[in-house]
């Protein structure tokens, strides 16, 4: 990562900070701007790095000051070690998904879209007039706010045929965000050591969520036509699996929509095995080609649990999904809801109906689309041009992502270090499958921020992969 | 609960819904409150209820309609309840603390400061300038905002000795509120099957998060003066638990406060056990006659792992705590949150820290303090006339609850019905001990709503304690 002039700034007022009297006040940030000729976000990430080193603190109004280091006696913390045990679950680091990147290097490792494709107006109105409502001092139900309940069941029951049960408001459980209702649906619907099918590959979340609720992943491969009904009914029959995984429509991170047709024949055999089918809808709003039709749209057995995020679509701050699930599954979920966070802030769901509610927020998708769409095209057109030695087998029909196939025999991990050395964060494939990759893929955010250095990006990945920087 | 107005009207209306076509839209509230002679509030109860049977819908600034049900047919999901297999814990209904009580009930069991209590201005001027800032369109790191992981590691670094070595800002993990932390916490530091230590009584949320982490909870008695550090010892020698969770400043629900010269007596004996204490500090903002020392300040070894929330304090709609901690337990329950939600909400962490470090917080932590006495002392003073049966043995120096013995064989399910039907809402104490209930407990919170009410209040569980209504 080419943060040498943070770093460079860390490193000098760390000497400036040792010789500094506790409590000595750090020249405002303007004054450190012009002192090293950096950028205030460069500036400004060194002084976090530098709180985070408890070598400063910050004083909202006051200023910045160093911090009174009560003594230098190094911790030792072994004794933990024994106490804790070992871990039941590999410690994960972050995903290379959630890394932060400066601002002078092409990101399209992240799997957030850019602040520009937000609904930045409607967002900021929408928290505004939730602060001054009741929402701001009140605690919502456990299941949710009544009117984000309907409007999640609403939105599913639009789609759902003639002659099925729709989905009643009852059904929905707003979540905190997506990952938590993961969480709870492999806790409450599995649990430690029974098995669940996932696809693969298939979003790292998914496989993060799953391994700390303990249970055994199978993968189940997936490809542009989705799962193979007879490896799934195998996989079914093999496991005594009762819960599969899959992100029928632009799937994370390969972008394969499942065609209409394959909807029935894999719910046939999802109850055939009386089991689950976990269907995580994260890019409902990212549609270019087409529209998703969710699967639980097929289903008013309950066989169908039905995931739907508003966080990526509306904003990052606004923390707030659903799940839709029936019968005794709904029950379950809901209490594993109760125990681990008790309910979602009111304000946030306050602020997501508003939103979601507003004729602004319709007008917004169809411009997203039409962004989505020309960022994907010319993020194509780029890799096709300068990286021919990839494959590109799919051009998605949503998403935020492309899955590109590389060379056999590429070295993934010296790519990527070779590819922030030369500016350009990529995402490597293997944190996509719950077992062995099957080979060595990237994914390519066309959301991400400065879609004019994508021909840039793709020089450089080209240039990385014939052996040159 | 009196909410028979609320039910006259669902069924009233159910009838009207029965007969009407789909489609149709409902009366203004104002027109049903006309109608009912009921107050807009019962009107909006009986909609709720009606929303959340599937009856009509709500659209916001459209008004409520009937729903158009697709099918009349009885949906049987008897099917899942072979797929999820028997549940690992008990399914907890909710808490009755966290019940909603119709308005003209007196509320006295619930865990949350009444509105009137919130610095309600410091929270709308806080979300609405969070609102136009980054925050409101942009994704915070895993572990927290840096400026305010800063400010918690501050206000426990105040506190802590010379010395000792106070807590770095990377120490600091940010929470969506206090019950994910302890969730976090059980699975994280003990796991499946693993014995954990639990003070009884204690807060029931507590109790819940530990099961649903699968732990095996043990728990320890405790008194005024805060376990026995003798007994404690023998729960670890016993059970070789490594983790022993405590709320030692005004703990939920006995409002017990360990002294001064308890703290290092338990410490040592957790030290020797090679454990952790797990200090749920939760009433931190709530001191009456004193103000709160955690036990964290006189631990740099990391055998604390320090839990501090701003929910209750600050606002329900502020789902914002944070967990203190060192070493490996502080990396495991960091991969935990991770895991689990990925961030929390950086406008709700931005909040926070703009509401928390105004002058006017301090301020309004002044005269809350003065509020919740005033309210204590006048709740202790009804109850100690009106309810001579009853043992009040420790006047709390600070929470929000009074811990009422009632004379043994006391029935009390029947007591709350009784008390119920009579308008008046309180907990039972059973929901606190880990294990059996020690004798008949209610816990009655006296920073509810309408502390004029506490006089009849008192009145109405004297009378219902002789066996009257």
């Amino acid at each position: 990562m080419n943060d040498s002039s943070s770093s460079r700034i860390v490193d000098d007022l760390r000497v400036w900070i040792g010789t500094a009297a506790p409590g000595a006040r750090l020249p405002a940030t303007r004054a450190l701007v012009a002192r090293y000729q950096a950028s205030p976000v460069t500036v400004q990430l060194a002084l976090r790095t530098l709180i985070g080193q408890g070598l400063i603190e910050s004083r909202p109004g006051a200023g910045t000051f160093v911090r009174a280091v009560r003594t230098a006696r190094p911790a030792d913390y072994g004794w933990q070690t024994a106490a804790l045990r070992a871990p039941r679950n590999r410690i994960t680091p972050v995903s290379t998904a959630l890394r932060d990147a400066p601002p002078d290097v092409i990101a399209l490792h992240s799997g957030y879209p850019d602040r520009e494709l937000l609904p930045e107006r409607l967002v900021r109105a929408a928290l505004t007039r939730a602060a001054r409502s009741a929402a701001a001092v009140s605690r919502p139900p456990v299941a949710g706010l009544p009117e984000l309940q309907s409007w999640f069941a609403r939105e599913l029951a639009e789609v759902t045929p003639a002659g099925s049960t729709a989905p009643l408001p009852s059904d929905v459980i707003v979540l905190p965000g997506s990952q938590s209702g993961l969480s709870s649906i492999f806790r409450a619907l599995a649990g430690p050591g029974q098995p669940v099918l996932l696809e693969s590959p298939t979003y790292w979340g998914a496989i993060l969520a799953a391994e700390q609720a303990g249970v055994r992943v199978v993968p189940v491969p997936s490809g542009p036509a989705g799962p193979d009904p007879d490896e799934l009914a195998r996989a079914f029959a093999e496991t005594s699996a009762r819960l599969f995984y899959a992100q029928p429509n632009y799937a994370n991170p390969t972008g394969a929509q499942w065609p209409a047709d394959r909807h029935d024949p894999v719910l046939d055999v999802v109850r055939a095995h009386g089991a689950f089918l976990i269907e995580d809808d994260w890019a409902h709003d990212f549609g270019i080609t087409g529209s998703p039709t969710p699967v639980a749209a097929r289903d008013d057995a309950g066989h169908v649990v039905h995931l739907r995020s508003l966080t990526k679509s509306v904003s990052p701050a606004i923390r707030v999904a659903a799940v839709i699930a029936r019968g005794p599954a709904r029950d379950r979920i809901l209490a594993d809801r109760g125990a681990e966070s008790m309910y979602v802030s009111g304000l946030l769901q306050a602020a997501a109906l508003d939103i979601v509610t507003q004729p602004a927020w319709q007008t917004h998708l169809r411009g997203l689309r039409h962004h989505l769409g020309a960022r994907r095209d010319l993020l194509v057109t780029a890799v096709r041009e300068h990286v021919a030695e990839a494959s590109l087998d799919h051009v998605p029909a949503g998403g935020l992502n492309l899955w590109l196939r590389l060379p056999d025999g590429t070295d993934l991990d010296r790519l990527a270090r070779d590819c922030e050395s030369a500016g350009l964060l990529v995402a490597t494939g293997d944190e996509w499958f719950p077992a062995e990759p099957t080979g060595p893929f990237v994914r390519l955010n066309y959301a991400g921020p400065n879609p004019a250095a994508f021909p840039e990006a793709a020089r450089i990945l080209g240039r990385v992969l014939r052996g040159g920087r």
